[in-house]
């Protein structure tokens, strides 16, 4: 029989727990137990320690490898079976929840012309990023809206949602990003599916995109007090064309290189309340400086080819790959190719930690900003 | 010698002051003038009318009526002279201030190509709406921006600005909004010549908007704090198509037509803190109904020709006339074409309504929602 | 006949207008008088000064001297006749307005007991500070407020409320503050005479304080959505207890001693949106410093006696005594005596100033912070 | 070898996951493992529920039972040795985490006169909410604040503290609430110790109360940008006088009796932006109904004796016991005593919930909104 010990997180720091074991205090522990209640000393070095360790590590799903599989999935199960055919990503290191990264989720979701999920709407905030084919659409609340390569769309919380693909479509792959394990862990998480499993599209094709699109416009008189855009869908190109412009007249940021945030044209803040998304650009032959944020990101690469360096691996990706960055841990990018810009799409739950105060961000400042890499 | 009486403002309403002069109430008002005083009862139905009296007129200024007279002044004055070549419009019920209406200036600055005017900044908060000429341009604290016709571009409270026109430019003419009368009114403006006369430019050309303009986009982590839009120009191409873009999906206000607000793209809210702009088309052939704000409008047609009815004047306009709506006066407008859209620019205070809690707004109930127009 | 002359207000500094009158620029000049506009140069140095100059002058009203004028209203006419019996008080410089200071109203009322006002709502906010007397009350809104001495309380923009005396009261005199002035150069003042001329009590009396007095605890699960405070009445003796407790443990500001703002508690924010008010007391023998800040004040001596320097300007005050401080002007105060304290009530604008950005301080830099005082 | 299933949360609804297991699924599910990935319609029925079901469970600690115990710890362990002496309470459904309930942690530490902790900070948000004993302090960034019996205290997230308890003391325990476990899950925790392992007391003893306390009065010009209450202290008789005043005007809630939140003063929010704290009165005899609310709660017996029904189950609780209710359960609360009031000390993490936008509340419907209690 293994004998238990309680002093394993011991420091020797003045203020830090340093209790050894004894069979006196082992009893005490014993006795504790049996009454719903432990010692803080043989756990506070474990439960507070002294910066952030995630238990998530990075990853990458790169996605000619996984292409096949999700495609296989269109024969194996129908829509009205599985609800959705959606290949989950699993980070190795939280096998409690199903999480890319943190309390982030995302899958790859397939569909094939003239299929059409029924609408549901939940607590967990989702978002769509289109990898690939033609005639994919997102209807929320009335509203429907186009899409392709690249566009990214939302479907947030509490709002009446559903995929399709048009009848004249090809088969569509995008990627699923939600905040379902955050929901679950906050005991919040409430689903419902539609009365009527479709919902009416009550409003023009993309009118939200006539309404809130406009750069430095808003419709006068129209009152937005939810908290998450409006403006719902954003565009591939006109993001490209921004990040373009930008590029023209700033070196943007050591860390990220061109840099923007999708945001809510109601308020400027985050394009929902739970996961902030992103989309950067990386110059030909740009490499960038190493630093490390409270929060933890999916990235996807939206155009070109290169490699991110994660607390010390390096993945390497091009268009469609997927990967993680675990909060706390040092990240930088640099781009392949030094005639081609990339760029690369991101999620995450930035906003959460705005919301809580809980933000911090660190450069690294060893080695030119930059980490060795681990063989 | 003309009696004076103390009594004019007498209702015979209960709850309203309702008290007659006497010898001795007259003699007991005299005595309390001398104490720095005087009986409320009566003025009180005077300071406390049932509803808004704006001293504000409704007014019209045409261009083709004061072109020459603008152009004129390139030759009598000089800018060194005059500060800025300004030709300004005077509401008639204002005599005791320069305003165009309510707190609200605007004027006609016009300069020759190679000229600009000395760099300065104020409290007021200012904004400019070009009318003619190629070459004009407006540095804000280091940002050159460059301007044509039916640009809108911010010159806010406490920025340091200038304007002119290239060398290689033509006569140019503007109008200039200010919140001059407002910022005296309320014993806050305060004035400073830039100690080298003229700013440097520290950032690219237009570099606002390749920040800034990006539809759902910001550059991430550049906090803003100021109070007003770091867009600071809106371009006349991209506004119209949003306009055009929003009637192909929406009905618009049955008061105002397809309305957009300039908005600060990291708030949503007001391009500045004291005055709000506007853009609104009226599709071919529209008419709209009448309703009052609390508020006043100066408002610049840029394309195309219509009329509007005014506290039951109506008011004619076509291409750069500017006409002005006091507070809580009834308007509704035309469009004279049936084959064109008509679009008009304005300016006006509603973020002060809205900041300090006063926004208002009615519809015309009567005549199906149309003021009868006084011959 | 006069000459009119157009330069009166040249300055010869660049960036500012200097044009000189000829007979050509004159004629110019009565030209564009008759197309209602006018030339910038001639009134820019007048309309755009270096630092505001306030028509406002610093005034004081002692109550002795006016206290047997307003008990004479009681006399001269009645409630019904007068809507209420209040003696306002004029600033000398503001000729064009009914106005104390700046856009704010003051005047003093007077009830006998037994009486009560018609209930009525404005745009107006309003607020009593009270004078003399036993048995006021205010209703608002359906909750009935008892009041005594230097008890403050908010009648706010837009509520239903109407004034009192118990039947076994005393005469009560209060000073009455309003933003009338303001409210009428905003061109938004709506008043109305409640239907039934008296509101109904639908609260216990004086509900709001059981409900908002509570130091750092609100009552659970009552949002509050309203710009104005919910506790709506402040009492003399918390308030002058939490100085005494605040003079115990800071020298509070060398500009105002210990001095505290009312607050909303539902915000922490000022009590309305357009005035806000502020109690402070000088220790024994306690003299400012001057600062000067855009915003206009009216002091009402609470407690004891001294004097304020405004402007260069002396003025002796004790309780009960009101006077006024105008924007942009130093003041420093002096409490007389060396024994007690002195306490200094004052409501003013800079809810205003700090809504549109336009608050602004100084201190005196020069002579230790004192004004020299003018003979 | 036990078999895999991967159909078990199959559920036979429309829009649900409904797919049961085939070889060739398995074997599909299986190689989608070693990809880092699964097929989301094995698990989306569990990982999106149709309500929270947390896996947290209502659960009470007696302080009698625990009492001994916590004082044993004097003699078994030095605070250099155990950091603080403390007990931690362990809810039997996380045994993943150090947690009462949800994400909060909660413990009961207990010293000696004379002993005081050496100082540290963290990014857990923590309180402090005194069970016995006289002569505790706690010192939060240079304020040193002195405790008696149910005061309440804030040490916010990022400020130095420091408990001890005067020489002339006596033995002292106290319920100490943290968000740890929460600050671990979103891998956002940070520990420092004082540099000096000691912080100077830099103000006068309690002058946050002297400066914050005020009832609707704020030291003026204090601006307050932290994101935690700077009252600090909320002390127990200023709080139970509030709430004798507020069930003197009211009936408060249904589900909770007189109910009052502890405030930031500054801003009418919670203290801490991750954990709110509440105290409510149970009036004799007073039995409430029924609801639930997304959020979870740690509950403390402040005063008196009664029982709570929480999922249906009976909790009978006096002073000092501490007991909790996870997130969505519903929970009704009843005062034992027909002629004594009882109170209810809680804290928890409805900021969380409102920050998010997760919050929802939901009454029980039926059996007159009361619980059936299980036997």
């Amino acid at each position: 029989m293994p004998q238990i010990t309680y002093d394993a997180y011991r420091e020797d720091v003045v203020g830090r727990a340093n209790v050894s074991d004894t069979p006196e205090l082992i009893d005490y522990y014993r006795r504790l137990r049996t009454l719903g209640t432990g010692a803080l000393w043989t756990v506070a070095n474990k439960i507070e320690p002294w910066q952030p360790r995630s238990s998530s590590v990075p990853m990458i799903w790169r996605f000619q490898d996984l292409r096949g599989d999700v495609l296989r999935a269109l024969d194996l199960v129908t829509p009205e079976q599985a609800g959705r055919r959606v290949i989950y990503l699993e980070n190795k290191g939280r096998s409690d929840v199903v999480a890319a990264v943190g309390w982030l989720y995302s899958g790859l979701q397939v569909m094939k012309p003239g299929e059409c999920a029924s609408s549901h709407r939940h607590s967990a905030s989702a978002l769509r990023f289109i990898m690939e084919g033609a005639g994919a659409f997102t209807n929320v609340d009335g509203h429907k809206m186009t899409l392709g390569a690249n566009d990214f769309v939302l479907t947030p919380n509490g709002t009446w949602h559903e995929h399709g693909v048009a009848e004249d479509g090809t088969i569509c792959i995008w990627q699923d990003g939600l905040d379902i394990p955050l929901m679950n862990a906050l005991d919040a998480n409430f689903y419902e599916v539609h009365p009527d499993l479709r919902q009416a599209i009550s409003h023009p094709v993309n009118d939200s995109l006539a309404l809130w699109a406009g750069s430095g416009l808003r419709p006068a008189g129209q009152a937005w007090a939810k908290r998450y855009s409006p403006l719902l869908k954003y565009e591939w190109a006109p993001t490209y064309e921004a990040l373009s412009r930008y590029a023209g007249v700033s070196d943007g940021s050591p860390f990220d290189g061109i840099i923007m945030d999708y945001v809510n044209p109601a308020t400027g803040g985050p394009v929902m309340p739970t996961i902030g998304a992103t989309m950067q650009m990386l110059r030909p032959g740009e490499r960038t400086k190493a630093h490390r944020q409270t929060g933890s990101f999916v990235y996807q690469c939206a155009k070109g080819r290169g490699w991110s360096v994660i607390n010390g691996q390096r993945f390497d990706w091009q268009e469609r790959d997927i990967f993680v960055v675990p909060s706390w841990m040092y990240h930088e990018h640099a781009n392949a190719s030094v005639t081609e810009d990339a760029c690369l799409f991101s999620f995450h739950d930035l906003p959460v930690m705005h919301a809580l105060g809980l933000y911090r961000e660190e450069a690294l400042g060893e080695n030119g900003g930059h980490q060795p890499v681990l063989s």
